[in-house]
């Protein structure tokens, strides 16, 4: 453990991003001109924080955060951080355990005076778009639209990530689950099928009589109609079903970006995630859609990573330029933000 | 247990409906003019019968079959049955184990000379339609469609019955689905949202957040978005978009039932299961969907249950006269059709 510092940690914050494939932790350097912070060392765990009947278990995150964050100060020479962010999947639902303990338990390891809470979504969002106001998309298996109005009124604006079976439409779950109905339409003879998706489902599953007993034992079900996905993309050149799919799938989610998105001539939209890797297929008409939904709003590529984005937000953090709306939910603000770190007597 | 009997056992057939529900036995007393047989007795478990690793427990369903029938045979006092029909859910994948023990078993205790084993759907379409050709759509949480071609090239013709997530278009669980996805695009601010349905939503399950949590991790989620289609069919009358769920739904189970049905002018399409019990809002636009779809066929009231079809598949395979397809997977003829029932020495 380093010792517990106060005043002296101003140059390094820490960066914690906790999600289904494990845990990544960073500190950086925070930039002297007030721009995205310099990532000085990353260490990534891939045992995901357990979720308990309690919520997300905060000692089995403490296991690991505190001595890989020790290790990286260590590696930087950073004495302590001036602030920290933890960015986790569930937070705001289930992230109780979490409020209880790491305000003070990062303040005691590393002088964190100032600790951001945040939704995934929120760090998706301050990865991409930094503190512009505007939405970020995040899509890949699901999908889930995050908007940033700045605005005095403003807030975060949520939309859709309501899981496969209520929405994330657009996502990489709904394109796959599409393309296989397509499938087994075309092999029942039902209007709307279509032979070339039937053909690569069963290159791809096997008889389709198959298919039932293949995915619904599953638990990962969601991922499991994800993996279809590219086929649908790769199929979408010659077989205008798959490319309807894909165009639908655009709508939806420039609908939810557009839902999201802040009133705000110029607000900038983002895409993040791993839908993106379906290519032409679904970015082009994605351009198209979002220039038809979003007229007065700028595409922006994302300049960087859920953890990048919970380093730019424990940055501002430390040098009191937070600009992000705190909601107590989908980001809060915890710890000792006024006064200097409480010490245990004795 | 009765003895076993030969010739005498001409009067009585046995039919079983096995599912998710339980077990239903009866017997009947064949009818002289080959018409449907007259149930004279039943008997209900509400102990479904097990599945495990080899398929349909076997013992579990002759723990039951086996002493209930032998009371149905006193009180209408059979000696015996003539022959019987077993019909179970997944028989066709899961049957393995009564495919091994039933013919034996059923021959040694009630002489039964010739038996049918049956999947689900084939009693439902035989207990709707008899032995007319035509195409049954089961439809409740789940859909399938069932049609029967008696030609001499003909057969069973499935569509649909996929499950939620890759098809049962217009079931009880697609309707529910949509409903919900269209509560939640209201709540978003997304195209194709309904304030009604987002109403009806929050009175079933309260606030939309917790929506998610009360739908994955149950086992049964067909069944709680099933839950939601009679909200969808009592907002239909002023809710165009409930309407458009339900339209919508009409033309999926038309287009099952027009890819089972088999190309014979007059052919009968008959539905049956929970899903009509949702009234007016469906049944109206699905008399307009099947007169599309299917202009040359002729839409029939379900005479009976699958229990009903189980016994009336009996009673045709009693009497010679069994004109469904056999095609050994959803419906097997097995035993000893010609040949007296086996004795065992000694």
């Amino acid at each position: 453990m380093a010792e517990p510092v106060g005043d002296g940690a101003g140059g390094h914050v820490l960066g914690v991003d906790s999600g289904g494939s494990g845990l990544r932790i960073a500190v950086a350097r925070i930039a002297p001109d007030g721009g995205m912070p310099r990532t000085a060392a990353t260490f990534t765990s891939h045992d995901p924080v357990r979720t308990g009947p309690t919520g997300i278990d905060a000692d089995h995150m403490l296991e690991q955060l505190l001595p890989a964050a020790t290790e990286l100060a260590r590696q930087v020479g950073a004495v302590g951080f001036a602030a920290g962010c933890v960015g986790a999947a569930g937070m705001g639902t289930l992230g109780d355990a979490l409020r209880a303990r790491l305000p003070e338990a990062l303040s005691d390891a590393f002088g964190v005076r100032r600790l951001a809470l945040a939704a995934d979504a929120v760090t998706a969002y301050a990865g991409a778009l930094g503190q512009q106001p505007g939405a970020v998309v995040a899509a890949g298996t699901g999908l889930v639209a995050l908007g940033a109005d700045l605005t005095p009124s403003g807030g975060w604006r949520r939309a859709d990530g309501w899981g496969h079976l209520l929405g994330d439409c657009g996502s990489g779950a709904w394109i796959g689950r599409a393309g296989l109905e397509a499938a087994l339409r075309a092999h029942d003879g039902r209007p709307g099928g279509s032979r070339t998706l039937l053909d690569r489902a069963q290159a791809v599953f096997g008889p389709v009589a198959g298919l039932p007993a293949a995915l619904y034992p599953r638990p990962d079900r969601p991922a499991v109609l994800a993996s279809f996905a590219p086929e649908v993309a790769r199929c979408a050149a010659r077989d205008p079903l798959a490319a309807g799919i894909l165009a639908d799938a655009a709508r939806h989610i420039a609908d939810a970006a557009a839902a999201a998105c802040p009133p705000v001539p110029g607000a900038a939209v983002a895409l993040t995630g791993g839908l993106l890797a379906l290519g032409d297929p679904l970015r082009v008409p994605l351009r198209a859609a979002l220039a038809e939904r979003l007229p007065d709003a700028r595409p922006a590529e994302a300049a960087g990573s859920p953890l990048d984005g919970a380093l730019a937000i424990a940055a501002a953090l430390a040098e009191d330029r937070l600009a992000l709306p705190v909601d107590g939910k989908l980001l809060q603000i915890t710890g000792h933000m006024a006064d200097p770190p409480p010490r245990r007597a004795g």
